[in-house]
């Protein structure tokens, strides 16, 4: 049990400290009595064994967050050990990362005497003390290895100077305070060192089902690599599954991280063939380099996904992702993100993927299914813009058409965009009326793509339609972004993980492009511009010579949100079910899923408008 | 003082009460102390005389509420009069008065014991005690004329259930219990005798200016009129002043309401006629009978408007405004809306207006002066719109050449649309950025239009831009609404009422008729439809062809807020100022103002989630 050391009633002089907050130290010296009295009546204050997710926020690993969420509480927990404490810290959240309109937990020292408070910082980073507490100071203790602090946070607060803490991705951000500080007001929050880091927080809570006696491992780790001394590194790495391997299930897979790298490992992939080649070329080196041979890009059938902050992938006990066998690939790809700013050179890395599988096939293999647009430049997105949405449609007619009468269920995503993607939500639709949010991330950042394991599985049916939502920021751009496989191009993507497998592949849409056609036609006509509508010219160069007036940016969303639909309902990438799939009607929504209105639970005990005193002992200084 | 009945702490046996209302008995007990302690030591408690604001709720005026508003508390305290008590009753508030949706205070009673508690309406109209009670019930007392009720609600409660309550038109609702009710829950709401009242709440503060001793009245009165017996009725009566009668300044005016007709006569207004006539008809009748004479029209200039609720109009202690003298007519045009829901027969009336007046001019003369939208049908809003904004501009150009340098003082505003207009809003731009909100009504009514006294003057200089902006709801219609003068068609107009006068007297804009053109055009190509564009079609019937797609919907919308304007920048409704006026374009705005975060200011004392008991003695049963 951490040991509770706040310190007792003593008055504190603090000549240093501005006015208002040696006002505020009355109220302290009251609401250090009731801190004591709710540390020491709270039950439920965690162990530091029950904090399951784990994630070091700072490249060198001296900040390493821990923390478990309640749902009943509707709180998460958070212990976050300093290795080095020097005169204090900063942890918070906000929007995207950014260390302005922040809210933050700041433990402050002046060399003396130390606080720890609940702070915001304003639209050009000033710092200040929040009026209402919520990051709620739970215990302090010393340990060998650093200070461990815990504290509690509710999801939601209604403080509208706190972040609301979501489903999806949160940008933590970090600061440590390298001098002594004397008040809050005085920290330079630009001048600090500082960082984010992004995770999962709301972790769904999910019973790890039973596995096999039969279970078999297999590590797809890369050999050795020497990690690259810069800043971003994708390192790509060929393996084989054993010659003749028959078809077994994956019913599990973690990471395997080499001790001492788990800040420079960001994310790993391990991708099956396609097994239309009957060998691939061995490979070890990095994913960009011009010695990679290009039948490489015919690995892209995800098989394992990690990510920072991700644990263990269980699958449902019904069902198990297939591999080996006929009609597959023996080569698997694994790909390695390495993140490494502080350019550390010749660290070695063994890291990969331990999968879990069994010759015993469970019940239903599962499947894979792309959900959102097709990769087509007539989906664009004008410059300059700080919010476009592009809606990607599976529709009625396709899950009609695809899906078995007793549907399928969804039980893992995996959103996917390029680099302007800041949003994805995915929405079932059934008769008209949205039924479940099936995935959505509204702080999503490509640079954080996860297979999610979703809070509760989602049943599909035949007749079902499911809407995927984009939505991109172009603001640092200035000519339009298409649809398209490059990296500056852009993508909307869910790719739901289901069982039992189907023949549907993907299912996706992307706007007629006659109506598309006419709209280039109305630019021209409207704005008494020169736009070549002429059809030798392609649509990105199109729309690279649109005059990006309000009204063009207008048009093209509504044309966005009216014009039929191209829909690709196909059992592989080339392959169409039969029917008619152009000049689709858009589905018609006659009911939308209400917005959650934030539940404030009272948090237990009180929470002070002041800086609780926290005992640390002397500071040192360097 | 109003005494407190408030009942004491003896258990309250409640067999029909529901599971859950018993439950919260317990806690009643606990409440009931603290109420009663803290009405004990609230030194702020009103007296009956506190209360400057007074409206009766319903047409026969059973229920009369008064209320005072509280700037430092932002709270508003009110005093209900309910003359003839039976069961109990509801009184609340709505976006627009319904009576879904609702936040409600309700007092009802078993016969034997009363109860008094802040309720919601849900969507279907189910009432629920809400989990935070706003409504702060401060006491009740029995007098010959009916009991009074007296609570207190904060503007803002931060509570979702809660209406929040803001400048401009609040829509009041109430309903009388007839018979005895065992809870909350058992209440219909379709089924009780109810209705609803508008007010402005939130009365400016306004200190009352000194008046001259040489001040006169004049009372603009009805003679004698005989109520039709029908809901509506629009009175005309035709006044003159005396033959040579100087100009002279209007400083104040106030309603003169023949007692027992305040809950019929609705609204007032005094218009001046149009000086170019040497003489008008007398007439004393409905103003849309055909017995009306048509030059009644030309008497429009209004000289002073009073609305129910509303109280003395003062003009500021510099300015008055003109009226007498050369070059203005001596006709008046009195107009009172009576309002008669029960269809009384044979009331008389002789109801009006008194002008206070001086001969000792001050300073300023005020001025009149019309801001929005120009009366043109090329304004629309498409049918079945939800929300549906259009915006006049009052451009830097105009008041750049019209205002002085030392520019003028807006005082007073008046809000004005036809039928369909829900919002309005006038915010002043310099330099692209919103400095400050004019007038703003976001639970406008068509029905309550009154002149009302800013919360503090806003000064205009040259080169600033006043921008009006009206939203309309046109679900209950089938074709578009074009601009125009007709009550089917709109406007989008704020009066202000400003010193020292100028001669612009209306700064207005609309659409480019030639962008239009184009939109017609683009509506024909895009969607392959019978749009006739030819030049003899009119406006109107061309906007009555489109098949209003979201696609039709959306680009005329981005039209409007693209398209260069048509400024009307005139001195008189027919003389412009010189200068190029057609093509301008749109101003840019560069800041918006924040929208205010609501304060949930701490209520003094506890708020129990249970009904206040209150004694009220046997009720009787009819």
């Amino acid at each position: 049990l951490p040991s509770m050391q706040t310190s007792g009633t003593k008055p504190c002089p603090c000549p240093s400290f501005k006015l208002r907050e040696v006002a505020s130290m009355y109220f302290t010296m009251v609401a250090v009595f009731l801190v004591i009295l709710v540390v020491a009546l709270q039950g439920s204050v965690p162990r530091g064994s029950d904090f399951p997710y784990k994630v070091p926020l700072d490249p060198q690993g001296l900040l390493e967050l821990s923390w478990n969420v309640s749902y009943p509480e509707q709180a998460v927990h958070f212990q976050l050990l300093v290795r080095d404490l020097q005169f204090g810290l900063l942890f918070g959240m906000s929007d995207r990362g950014e260390f302005e309109n922040a809210d933050l937990a700041v433990l402050w020292s002046d060399g003396h005497n130390s606080y720890f408070g609940d702070a915001w910082s304003d639209a050009e980073g000033q710092l200040h003390m929040d009026s209402q507490q919520d990051y709620q100071l739970l215990g302090a203790r010393r340990a060998p290895e650093g200070l461990y602090l815990l504290f509690r946070r509710a999801f939601s607060t209604c403080d509208p100077k706190d972040y609301l803490i979501e489903d999806g991705t949160v940008h933590l951000i970090y600061g440590i305070l390298e001098n002594p500080v004397h008040s809050l007001q005085a920290i330079n929050i630009s001048g600090i060192h500082r960082g984010l880091q992004r995770v999962q927080l709301l972790k769904p809570n999910i019973t790890v089902p039973e596995l096999p006696s039969d279970m078999k491992t297999m590590e797809i780790t890369a050999p050795n690599v020497v990690i690259p001394s810069q800043e971003t590194t994708y390192w790509c790495y060929m393996a084989e599954l054993p010659d003749g391997f028959p078809k077994h299930h994956i019913i599990m897979y973690e990471p395997v991280i080499t001790a001492g790298n788990e800040a420079l490992v960001h994310h790993m992939e391990v991708f099956q063939c396609a097994a239309k080649f009957d060998s691939f070329p061995h490979y070890n080196g990095p994913c960009d380099s011009k010695m990679k041979p290009d039948r490489l890009n015919y690995c892209r059938h995800v098989l394992a996904a990690w990510a920072m902050g991700a644990q263990a992938f269980y699958y449902p006990e019904e069902a198990g992702l297939a591999f080996g066998g006929l009609g597959s690939s023996r080569y698997l790809r694994l790909e390695i993100h390495y993140h490494n700013p502080l350019v550390f050179k010749g660290r070695h890395d063994s890291s990969g993927i331990r999968l879990y599988y069994t010759a015993t096939l469970r019940r239903y293999d599962a499947g894979i299914m792309e959900l959102g647009l097709v990769y087509t430049p007539v989906m664009a997105i004008p410059p300059g813009e700080d919010t476009f949405i592009l809606t990607g449609y599976c529709t009625d007619k396709c899950t009609q058409l695809a899906l078995p009468a007793a549907g399928i269920r969804i039980f893992a995503s995996q959103l996917h965009t390029h680099l302007a993607g800041r949003k994805v939500v995915t929405v079932l639709i059934r008769d008209g009326r949205e039924q479940q949010v099936v995935n959505a991330d509204g702080h999503y950042s490509p640079h954080f793509q996860e297979i999610r394991m979703l809070k509760e599985m989602v049943a599909v049916f035949p007749g079902d339609e499911l809407i995927t939502t984009c939505t991109y920021n172009t603001e640092d751009r200035s000519r339009a972004t298409v649809g398209g496989f490059g990296i500056l191009e852009e993508m909307c993507v869910n790719y739901v993980h289901y069982y039992p497998q189907t023949q549907l592949e993907l299912c996706k849409s992307a706007v007629d492009p006659g109506y598309l056609h006419r709209y280039f036609n109305l630019v021209n006509r409207f704005n008494d511009e020169e736009v070549c509508t002429c059809p030798q010219v392609s649509v990105p160069q199109q729309f690279s010579s649109i005059p990006w007036n309000t009204f063009n940016r207008d048009v093209l969303r509504s044309l966005y949100g009216f014009a039929p639909i191209s829909v690709h309902c196909n059992k592989s990438s080339a392959i169409r079910f039969p029917g008619e799939w152009e000049k689709q009607p858009l589905p018609t929504i006659t009911e939308r899923l209400r917005e959650p209105i934030p539940r404030c639970p009272p948090t237990p005990g009180p929470r002070p408008a002041a800086p609780v005193p926290i005992n640390l002992g002397e500071l040192r200084r360097e």
